[in-house]
């Protein structure tokens, strides 16, 4: 079912350690597999794993029975693992054909590259600049990417470069061009749109595919679209939420990560909703970064598998 | 600013005899209110009352600054109160003409008289007969009925008449008949749909419009119609919902009343959800009946006011 | 570090089939491990089970950095598996032996015995016997004890046996040897203290130990003991909650199943947190009893670990 | 029962022009009253404000009816009001002394000033700064006080001063008369501990009874005192809280304005604990705070009553 990763292009250069959420001191490996569901698969990886001297910290797995599809994460300490990440393909090549395996290797030290894409708004911004100077985001934030100027002194305090890079409809692909050039060479692993408000294009999500998290300020799938909060408004909602999702070229319907929702009434007008939305969206982002930044999220088809 | 607590000392009044705090021994009045935001409209109400003997207990008051309305409701003493209820609207008359009010009088002791359709699903008819067992609800349930034989031992286990009325496309009218001369013959005043799979028609909603409750099993608007379950599953949102509301003919667009949801996560199937989804919709579906019956609830356009 | 479970008695007779949560058609065996950590664990169990035709469905594990302990719940389709109970034990026990572990083998398809304590209050044994008849709850009721005649009419309608022990200062030794008798004869594994009102003795826990789960009405450990609302409501908390735990000889100090809260104001009375509550008290007891029933919950210390 | 609304059609009156909903343009003067609970209290505020040409926007009471208190907020429009704040305490002496009530009147313009206390961490501190900037806080904030240096620099991000004044077991008494001095030089109406590790004396308290807020990292009164987060781990809860105080002489033990709370499970270490619990203090701290400002907050005994 489903072509889920492609092959190879990305997952060989996604090396990173997830030293969060705690303080791990051991320095593990982290293996993503999804294939269709057969017996032996546990044993057959624990048992490949355990040849090569690999103490396994952490194994999930998960079974989807509609579409028989077997998903497995299992993340082991580097000490005593006798093969390096250029041998581990070969070396697993048996299993992985043997059982149809898409897998991925997160193995060694180098931190993903961040960038994070913004417009005027900046709580989920400072939100997520803060907590990666507190330690909670495993990653480095090389790059803010903003259509305004605005934020420009939030980045500069955090010592993070800024480019504004201004999008209109005349100059659109000339900006995602620019946009590409920036990221391409800070060496971006993961975008991250902070409630950045433009509409990227096909090309440029299918150069990201799976690696742009965006929050949308709605309980997905209620709200699509812009100002969901006066939607909500209009229909008397009790509860207000915001997703965080993977981009798609399907606008706000790409595989949910994480939601959240917070309790308003009819005191509430909209700026009130906006208000307690922004609380709402600042955690549900940061909880999407941080599984992603720990190899916990599969996708399949449009759903995700989270392993908490 | 800031005139600190004027100087009477507190504590020495604080006499705090742990009686029966709440089953009410007061008979109360409450006078529910909507009309265009003026000014004097709380002093008028309250002088009014005073002028009348009425103790106010709680006057609660909303102003939607878009629609410019104003709503409040007041509950009063009636221990002193010189008006009957044949005379309230009389005396009521000039102000609520000055102010173009609409307004609505529950006064006295009658407990409201609820009527609960069902299918062939019991958690919410067996949820809400407990309930009012262990008198939560302030109200008399002379009447269950369900287009099923199913849920008439339960019926009979809480004393309460069950009729069975079949509903199928061509006697749809008939049957719609044969209920509203049951709910007539037992003087219904609120009807609530415990997870009742039929569609009202127009005319049935109108007889007791903002008097039907029902509970719609998702986080509305999300996953309208049926099913939302099934595409609750399909979508993989990570939280699931309840929607107590309304019944009015745009299906499952009613005034909400209150909403819930619990999380979810890609361990569950649609089953786990069906199953968590009843916890939910259970508590939402009583708490819109208890609203409902403490004269909380003020609707207009398609939204509700609810003062809790 | 805690001698956790006693090494035969109780386990050999511990065979449930989880058939909840979801509606599975395979028959699965479970094996529940605890010990010391170290290098290979989930290699060896994996590759025990393979070599014995077992397809591993589920396998979760957990290390406890500071005890270094570490907790394994694995979970297989029986079907091709090829050995019987019988021969587990000693097929398993040089693994076992290796690694010092402490094991529980829940296989086959015999369902657990479940025993409800209650006295007058009837909020949670209704609703586990109307989850047990909606197939939320997979396990036998065979009976109800109570000391008190109230709810006898509801286990009659579930077609329960209920027994009235009366429980008094100067019987309450022969009291329990009652209960003692009546829960052997029935061959109860677990018993469900549903807002029981008397304290067990340590004799009667010892007997059942980690196998009595209890619903203490607060979020522990606040409000340890008796009328926890009336203290909730004398300290001015936000919020109230509901706390399931395995009963051990230290009142309201056992290991901690599962919490949730519900938030409450200044509206709400003493009689308000304890309607409120049930709401609360009704969902945590009934999540820690599927919990148990599916074998999901390990206890160390005053701990558990569960794997949801 | 049930004279159902009163016969003026809604519809035509439903005027919604989507104007600014929230930033009241309108200025508003607050009463807030405490006094025995006894007949015909709302009224004679409401005549009392009538007769000065108030427009009441807003009205809400509560009555503790164990305490027989009565408790009011009342806010109002200012234009057409006849009454400046000189002369409103001799025009309501005489209800005043009549119901023996204690009121506080906040009426004007005028900003509260807020002081920021903060240690090491900046989590809380960078927060309110944030919320401050982006307008949700009504209030100035010109002074930051820190027994550390570490968040000078984000103090000055923000333009806001920042006081570093060592609190040492010897010099205690001489660094609170340090802080009073600036807080009395700044003319600060509220004092928030955003995770500020030192406590107070009994005389700092008293200068600034009810106008101090703490932000405790429990859910009160579970894990009063230090380290609950370790506290939490060792007994195993599910369920990790924060709460919002008046600071009084007992420590963690005054009046609480607001709490919240966050699911962790057997995989949360300490550190994870540490980190989960950093968003709930954000919102609860900020919350209280809101609350404060806008004056909803009433403290009586030991508990407060928060008008939302």
């Amino acid at each position: 079912m489903c072509a889920l990763w492609s092959p190879v292009a990305t997952p060989r250069r996604l090396v990173t350690p997830p030293q969060l959420p705690r303080p791990m001191h051991r320095t593990t490996a982290i293996l993503l597999i999804i294939c269709p569901d057969r017996r032996g698969l546990v044993a057959a990886v624990a048992q490949f794993l355990a040849d090569h001297g690999a103490n396994i910290l952490h194994a999930d797995q998960h079974i989807d029975d509609n579409a028989k599809l077997f998903f497995m994460r299992v993340e082991w300490d580097l000490e005593g693992f006798d093969l390096c990440e250029a041998d581990f393909a070969d070396a697993f090549a048996a299993i992985a054909e043997e059982h149809a395996m898409r897998w991925q290797l997160h193995l060694g030290r180098r931190l993903a590259r961040v960038a994070i894409f913004c417009s005027r708004q900046d709580h989920c911004l400072a939100d997520l600049l803060h907590r990666h100077r507190a330690g909670e985001l495993a990653c480095d934030i090389p790059l803010v990417i903003s259509n305004h100027a605005d934020n420009r002194a939030l980045a500069a305090f955090h010592g993070i470069r800024y480019e504004q890079i201004e999008v209109l409809p005349r100059n659109k692909a000339e900006a995602e061009a620019d946009q590409l050039a920036l990221l391409s060479d800070a060496g971006i692993d993961l975008i991250v749109l902070a409630r950045y408000m433009q509409v990227l294009s096909g090309q440029f999500i299918a150069r990201y595919a799976n690696r742009i998290i965006n929050i949308h300020h709605s309980f997905l799938p209620a709200f699509v679209g812009a100002r969901p909060y006066q939607h909500a408004f209009e229909r008397g909602v009790k509860l207000i939420g915001a997703t965080s999702h993977y981009v798609t070229t399907e606008l706000d319907n790409g595989p949910i990560i994480e939601q959240d929702v917070e309790r308003v009434s009819h005191r509430d007008q909209v700026d009130d909703l906006v208000q307690k939305g922004r609380d709402i969206e600042r955690v549900v982002l940061a909880r999407a970064v941080k599984y992603h930044l720990a190899h916990r999220i599969l996708t399949y088809g449009n759903k995700t598998v989270v392993f908490d």
